[in-house]
């Protein structure tokens, strides 16, 4: 049985939930096949429609949801409650996604007889997935990133049905958002819902399973992407793994603003955030450095969702410890409950400890890396691994030019005096970087996450009337679509 | 050392070409990631250039490289002058697609002070891969999927380097053209060419290498797939692997026409293309059948590329006689010539015999299946494998409804009255499919290949100076974007 736990109190919490077996497994994902397959047909107008009434279901349950959600994780009500709301959000952003058809790239090149050799007429539009999509429920937010989280958001959009590997920490909150979306939606199988470790297995070999999402450890991942070569067929793997997301100050920065920004980024929901800043690089001197110590020492912990990821980030902060101790928050009250810790080096130090000392510490936890030139900062940088994000502070652009560079290359998200945390749900956002920030080049925040759910077919000398609404050639769905070569908004 | 060899009399041709060892794999790398880095930032016009004059230099050497490459291939004056002139036109798209610009789907959401909690202005654009590209060249195509292939050219105009790993099958012809391109590149460096086995391993592991095209057998896809999941950082690997084309003749089709078309396109080339037509449905019926006999006894063969190609033609050829040969063309000349063969069986023992069966015989051997009544054929096209197409013979849309449904989750491209060899280079085509056609849900022919090698990055808040030209307020390239929500062309 899996149970609940309060991290207040490390009491469980809850309904014992059963495990769900391999048979179950096999029921849950063979139904939303064949829900999933008229849902594929669907015209798109309509699954907007359900989109947004999944929407309205979990915006109308936020009183309920907050609640339950913060028995399982104490990450407290405001937090949650936009939480909820950015879950909706997302829902919603999908639907106008779906109705825009742009995600589509629909394309159209007619007959050329007068080539050698002849073109024949050929038209291309991405489709859903034909099959389930595997989702692996994150830890750290129980509503955003995991039952009706993006990545199930965006495969309903694309047309795929999605079962969910529901995420230990949060179990019972996983069950009624289920219940809450699959009441919602057409048909309640187009989203099922699987509860431990052994269903997670069964679930990413499922031969129905076209594609898997995942937001959690490196660790984590390569044990699905393990399970996932073991298939008779490969399917692509969509995992958001690892980040330490460096922040370079330079030396125009305004220290004050600097130190309180890292101070409320770093503790923000108890540091559990992938974009948690875990790396500031800073000049050396004496202004800074206290302004970061003050504004750290204002801080508070609090309780870890787990407790297996309290140890973790025990262990991480031990291994630390071989660097200097700046300064530390209040601990936090609580069972599970850890305190803010912010260790020190110069950067030749911190570059001789490269690659291990560059490892995400999950929680509370940064590195301030002293250096005395801008100059010296690029062969440290480039030795870092691939980010979900990278931040500058500066007033001078001029001054980061060099460090930008490098950065770039580094992180799927470049941020200028602002910090990483806090991810806006837009067309624009990317969520992803180089390894192991992400498994590919996708993202899993943002219009474009629904990319990871369709491929596209051409129809050659296709008929018209067995052609997809998409590609005829009045446009009936109005898309944008490029046309003989040239791109057309209609 | 590693030789050619002229498949009509099995005798090496051209000089003794050393195999590259480790350290040389490593220095053309190193030196491709260095010129990679300069084009990487060069601007999209002046690579547009560059891919033309690369065009301009394979056109204008074609009568020179068709003799080089038929006294490897045996492919003949026709195919290869038409196949120069593809591998340029390849080219020549890539330095529109570029230009367009719309590959880097830009986007740019402005900031938004009234929402909770406050967007920050987010933009992002498609950029390419920072490092090198691998491409491992095909045996079948010495130009169109080779040194100078879709694979070299989508990702140069992406704005990577190029290290190509030639096929043995034609090592001068690899040589050759890897000078040429290098000559007319602005940097030679940004395209190396590496031979061996060896070499393609240390090649795939070279940590400077950012991700991986390959065109070739479901084996060698997997042995490269096995050798990049041993790197300490993965990379992407588009690879293009093993494809049966089925091919489903309903009623209403004419059996004369059928019967001609596919006896052309089995053994087009000797048989020696992904898009061959490895299976054929027919309905029962004595007047298809004596047509089908008549076409392919009308048929010759000719040598293959390779003795080990030819090996392998003969073992599924030996594979397929468990059914029962229906005809066959003559023999062709030369060392390593084949026979076309067609074998037949009817639906329920073809069934039967699944999945095995099913498997790509690569050369003209082809297998006739019957079936009764097209209700039948839904069933068993439904275990069929991926394939890169399908084709649908009819002169009656509404008879081909559900089969349609069917092959359109099998096969990335669907062909309507058409064969699957020839594949049109334009923006609409899709050259892959389900495992095992391809690796990913991406294409290797057409526009869209170009989407392998790049990765978006948002910049959040980013000071107008230091953001990319795409990315600029004004729009200084002219291209498409999506601005607040709304896709924009100039």
């Amino acid at each position: 049985m899996i149970y609940g736990h309060d991290p207040r109190t490390g009491e469980t919490v809850g309904a014992a939930l059963p495990e769900t077996d391999s048979a179950g497994v096999d029921r849950i994902v063979s139904a939303a096949a064949a829900a999933g397959a008229a849902w594929r047909a669907t015209p798109a107008a309509e699954r907007a429609v359900a989109l947004e009434a999944v929407a309205d279901a979990l915006s109308a349950h936020v009183d309920e949801l907050w609640r339950l959600a913060d028995q399982e994780t104490a990450l407290g009500e405001g937090r949650l409650r936009g939480e909820v709301a950015r879950a909706a959000g997302q829902f919603r952003l999908f639907a106008e996604v779906i109705r825009d058809g742009g995600y589509l790239e629909a394309i159209i090149d007619h007959a050329d007889p007068s080539l050698t050799p002849p073109r024949p007429d050929v038209r291309r539009v991405k489709q859903a997935l034909p099959g389930v999509v595997a989702v692996f429920a994150a830890s750290n937010f129980p509503f955003a990133f995991s039952v009706a989280g993006g990545d199930t958001a965006s495969a309903l959009a694309a047309g795929c049905a999605v079962v969910v590997k529901a995420h230990p920490g949060h179990p019972n909150t996983s069950e009624r958002v289920a219940k809450i979306v699959r009441e919602a939606l057409p048909n309640p199988d187009l989203l099922g819902l699987v509860q431990g470790m052994q269903a997670g297995v069964d679930l990413v070999k499922h031969p129905s399973v076209v594609a898997a999402g995942f937001t959690g450890s490196v660790a984590g991942g390569k044990a699905i992407q393990k399970l996932i070569d073991e298939r008779e067929t490969p399917i692509p793997f969509y995992g958001e793994l690892g980040s330490v997301n460096p922040v370079v100050v330079l030396p125009s920065a305004p220290a004050k603003e600097v130190a309180t920004g890292f101070a409320a980024s770093l503790t923000l929901g108890v540091g559990q955030f992938c974009t948690n800043p875990g790396l500031l690089f800073v000049p050396e001197g004496d202004e800074l450095r206290k302004a970061i110590v003050e504004a750290v020492e204002g801080t508070t912990g609090g309780p870890m969702l787990a407790e297996r990821i309290r140890d973790n980030y025990l262990g991480g902060v031990e291994r630390l410890s071989q660097l200097q101790l700046l300064a530390e928050g209040k601990p936090g009250e609580g069972s599970w409950a850890v305190t803010p810790k912010v260790f020190t080096t110069d950067l030749d130090t911190f570059a001789a400890k490269l690659p291990a000392i560059g490892e995400e510490c999950f929680g509370p936890a940064s590195i301030v890396v002293t250096y005395r030139d801008v100059a010296d900062l690029r062969p440290v940088l480039e030795r870092l691994d691939g980010s979900l994000t990278a931040s500058v502070h500066s007033t001078e652009p001029q001054e980061a030019a060099e460090v930008v560079e490098v950065l770039g290359r580094k992180a799927g998200r470049l941020i200028w005096n602002g910090w990483p945390t806090g991810v806006a749900v837009c067309w624009a956002m990317h969520h992803g970087g180089p390894w192991p920030a992400a498994t590919t080049t996708t993202t899993s925040v943002g219009a474009t996450a629904i990319e990871r759910w369709v491929a596209p077919t051409a129809y050659q000398d296709w008929p018209e009337e067995l052609l997809p609404d998409e590609l005829k050639d009045a446009n009936p769905l109005s898309i944008p679509r490029r046309v003989d070569g040239r791109l057309q908004v209609s």
